[in-house]
């Protein structure tokens, strides 16, 4: 796979966190360059164990039901860089070197489509 | 209330959006002058139509099972400036002017949980 991948230490195990009604974790991720905000994802307890083993973002892919090692088909790897818990343990934020784009529609970020009209704003 | 109160103008309903299994849409704020993540909440219907009649942050509390209009007990109201919506439609970003502390500890951002030791990163 990638040479980049390395195993991270953790003060933090699965069982610490408080999981969402399906079970599972939402991760906001975020670009360490600029902090643009580019997708969320839910990790399962086989995800965020492989995440810390691999220092590479891995979720559980909620539409197709498996275990998604991001970036190991498109090669748009995300390496992490910071990892935070929220106050209630049940939000985690990943700040990660982002390789190529984030959005399977090519788009660096998940978050393009804008709700306001601009004039309003 | 606030006198920095104001109605926005949406583009998207309620029904467009994808809702999580608990009928909700989680929701990732951030603050406009740095891009720092402050919290993730969730709004349901009556939460998101408050934000945009009052262009003010308003979610609904699961704890307490209740619409939560953020700052009215502390003061510490979240002023909508951007809000996108991701590819999937099932999740919310907000770009916020933030009255002091996002968070109920008093802390800027509820971020603050280290995950990774810090000598490994």
């Amino acid at each position: 796979m990638e040479s980049k991948m390395k195993p991270l230490n953790s003060n933090m195990k699965w069982e610490d966190f408080k999981l969402n009604s399906d079970g599972m974790l939402p991760v906001i991720v975020q670009d360490i360059e600029n902090n643009q905000v580019l997708m969320m994802a839910y990790m399962n307890k086989e995800a965020y164990e492989k995440t810390i083993e691999t220092g590479t973002m891995t979720y559980y892919s909620r539409s197709r039901q498996e275990l998604w090692i991001k970036g190991l088909t498109s090669g748009h790897y995300q390496y992490v860089k910071e990892m935070y818990l929220d106050c209630d343990v049940d939000t985690m934020l990943v700040k990660v070197e982002q390789v190529g784009a984030a959005c399977h529609t090519g788009k660096r970020s998940c978050f393009f489509r804008d709700v306001l009209k601009k004039e309003e704003i």
